[in-house]
């Protein structure tokens, strides 16, 4: 299969036409008439994940390593130098962002890692989960892995949970839920979610939508490609004094 | 005084002109003709703070509670129930946010909090400080009061050190140092940061900024003015197992 | 009701949704969830019409007192000081403008004020109704209670008028008639219907949607809510030096 | 004298580069290279003074004919009317308007025509006039001839007067008066002024703007130049029902 | 027939409303209501074709004589220099241009010039034709009549074309073909073209536009109109020195 | 010299930031902490020259690849495919093209190539030169070696000569002068010349501005950087039928 006929494929599982208009999913990198050999997933790509790739393979991740304008190649710089390293390892890459989160990653965390039914929209999901706020986060910390979650504190019962994995702070008052789980929480949202009287998990960016390599791996198997998930660690750690 | 020169008076220690375009710093709510009584400062207001404010007074806070367009003043929507709680209350309310961080809130956190001898412009505060990157983290959690902080790591020993007070992620990359202090660190600014080789500890936008209130109480005391600092805490708590 | 429930009753009347793009019909100012008392309706709100309401009502009027950018409430500045007043009285205020003007407020006045049988399209109501320009000016001086009302004469016989209520002087030009009504006369818009032929009969901004109030009442009363109207005074007037 | 020298001296008495930008101050119509023979001054340009001028000649007005986009010259718009007749009649038009404003017509009107002694910034002259509101409209109305002038009322004693010929309306809030000279008054301006206490007159968009003639004749003679003022009427009437 | 009905024929061949929003499409100079005598066609006016055309007379061009915005008549700017000999001699012009380009130009070109039948989409036509380069530049020459074109030549045979008349260079890459016909060849479009393997014939602006007059005249004549094509030669000439 | 000093050394010879704001002038493609071996200079990049390139070394082009937005790296689109190449071989890639017109180019075609003494200002040279228009045109072919240039004749003499480099239509009616050498002559910018009784030659894009190798080498050889001019053809080749 040629490069050109996977981005068909990739299209015809999550639509690119669905992006947001600010969003640039697609060919980030590659040449269309090249023969597709090895096939990776991925949340994103850093310099040791591209080191650990095979040469002439196709890596999909979730962001698109191109976003805004491109207006310098300079070696020393973010994201070209990875683009330079992908073009010297001769390795292509694509990315599946928006669409994918409205077609399958909201859902598919909610379901296959929070093991919820939720009522899924644009790019929020909601599902019914009583329990204190405490209990609420000790249950999302352990299926996510949450070291140290930063949260927005409720003192009554939740009962409707809204979630949005990646970074959904500008979504806070735009729906009905006691608490909301995102990642990239900010103070200013914090702020609005308190006033707003919604409880807020940061479940972090990177928690929340590294699953995009599972599901992406579970759609591409339905048409015969063994996906590979490429290993990437969160850049962001937590720091224990007492681990130190 | 009347509020008009109350006004008149913030702008001679920091120029409202100084701020940047799509700021809002002035005046939020009040009356110019009324006589000011009591002067309170805080970073920011909640409706906790509103509660404990005498009514009449007037509230210097950091960032401003008008920000974008204000279409509507709905009582259940942010920050326009905050607005109607100092109306009701007869508190007016001045934000001096991107122009008292260019004259006095970044340098005094690097002298009066963190104790050294920074060189600032604009935004971004430089100073040295040898260590490696764990003794810096301890260091600037100490003098902080930090409490589990995200960092993203830097292997080698730390010299320069950048000091962005508030939330900085968009300026990685426009200056030179080792490691950047600043709070709301977002996923992607901290993949960046790690490509370009720069460490990052954040050091919260409520923490770093909280400040606000005793740099101003500070410049006010040299005009006579005895300013009270408002009561106020983070929205954003970390969520640790072990207390609960 | 709560006010929340009488914003959907109006929408019911006349779809917010219909409004301009430069609109700002909705709710102003209020708390959706309180039990809504009196209603009032008028064309507009001045200090005077507050300081007549009843606390604890809501106002409907055909213009919203929020238009443009709202960036700070000084209370020495319009229309800040009247949300200031709506406040302190804790009167809630929803504006219905240009989604009325399409769906009722054009065909009232043409119909119920000035007794005529229109095609209404938009924001121009077309009837036909002959006689000298002389004839018709004292015909709708009288309809309207006009006092020397300021008019581009045309010498020929009038058939077709036009009618926009409010001030439609940039809509000269779009349509066929022999005279056109409606407020605000700009001289410029009268230089440009003279030299096309058109007569226009400045009926007044105020004068011509007063009507409002009665518009609103009449709808209301088919939801069983008899809305108060409330006494508003034009801020124009003309001067007549025989009467000083 | 060609067209060309005589745009080049209108030039060095009222710089068009002081025009605002939305401004069109200029050469409207006319072959630069041809000999200037009569010299005509007006406020505007209207078919029946077209058809008084003579053919050949140069008319200065005010306010210029081409405002905004002109993409089609259909014999049937205006102004493209109104082109074309100068074209036919062989009659260059050139256009000094927001750069005369500023130059010499608000301080020509407030000087030579109230005989104050006004402080002319920008597009506004203030000056000093004690009197009850109903003086200072007789006043007014006595030295600009104006036949029921649309007001808006002030109770205390008038001190202070801004004047801005044309249509100042937007400028209200601007700047400290107890009353406003400006034409073209609108509903919602006055509502505003109302609020802020500040008296206004309708002074008359051409009935204060007519005097540009005058003004500029002035000093064209001091380059011993002859201009004739161009009878034109304003299209507005005041219409009277005892008078019919 | 009037020249507005005249205008709602040309719209019944080809609607206006098909234009692309940059286009100004439409009447261009002329009085709606005037009796429409004789009728030329041409793909553009200049001075002499002006001279030559008998007064009164409307002629439709391709090319609109005003494009962008046109704030003065300037006798010595074009394209007001044109507009103004047109109203001295009362001649109207309509322009025809990207609306007839899609509904007939290009496809007659290809059937009529070329003798080919083409698959037509907005503005490219594709059709079949297998011959080396050299061979699709000798028989493209000779149907068009061109001397000396400009080429980017091709190495392999050409199976595929694509046509498109006037100035099409910002579409290659938008095309599958091996060789494109169009205008106004630049230099950067012939490197792109190059690079992207696709054989280029500068086919001229006015060379491949020119038969807009007998395509026009042919859909007029199914009206019983008989338009004149007015004598009209391109300003660029080709220089030779052989024959100087 | 390590690139980053290279690029500094360019910024001496003509700033960067005198570029026009769409403009893409500096580093295009590179290492700026690489060591810089070779230096080649040349009007622009492809395919052969690339091939022709030796691995390691820097091109400094006139015309920059990246121009407008790059959102993605697909190996089969242009300019794309070659900043692969340039990566791949590892050669870095800096543009001097509007900051070097202004600074060096413009001036350098008229003085050692077409050996004038002109007048110049931003993108305009003038210098005198009479003589028939067949005269002029046969000096410039003579001069820049042109093949058969297309031509906008003027019946009279000329005197004055303006000359732009490159693409220079868009200047027509800016200046003063009888006949204009530039490359890229569009149909409508020669319509223009022609009514505005300007000649035109045109010597070429490529032809014209390839002249920017050795004006770069001459001020590189200052300091003491010998660059190699490296080969590159015009993709547009006249087509002459008796040569083939």
């Amino acid at each position: 299969m040629k490069l050109r006929e996977f981005l068909a494929l990739l299209d015809s599982i999550s639509p690119f036409e669905l992006q947001e208009k600010w969003d640039n999913s697609g060919l980030q990198v590659g040449d269309p008439n090249k023969e597709v050999s090895r096939v990776y997933a991925s949340i994103d790509l850093d310099s040791e994940t591209i080191e650990w790739l095979e040469p002439g393979s196709v890596i999909v991740t979730h962001h698109p390593l191109i976003f805004g304008k491109l207006s310098s190649l300079s070696y020393d710089s973010y994201p070209a130098k990875l683009l330079v390293k992908l073009i010297q390892k001769d390795i292509a890459h694509i990315a599946m962002h928006t669409n994918f989160d409205k077609t399958h990653l909201n859902s598919y965390v909610a379901k296959k890692v929070l093991g919820v039914e939720p009522r899924c929209e644009e790019f929020v999901c909601l599902f019914e989960k009583e329990g204190s706020f405490d209990e609420i986060v000790a249950w999302v910390s352990q299926k996510l892995g949450l070291v140290c979650p930063r949260v927005v504190e409720r003192k009554e019962t939740i009962r409707t949970i809204a979630l949005t994995t990646g970074s959904g702070g500008s979504l806070i008052g735009s729906f009905q839920a006691d608490c909301f789980l995102s990642g990239d929480l900010k103070y200013h949202d914090a702020i609005k979610a308190k006033e707003l009287g919604i409880g807020v998990i940061d479940i972090g960016h990177f928690e929340s939508e590294r699953y995009f390599a599972q599901a992406l791996r579970e759609q591409l198997k339905k048409h015969q490609i063994e996906a590979i998930i490429a290993p990437i660690k969160t850049p962001i750690k937590v720091w224990n004094e007492t681990v130190h």
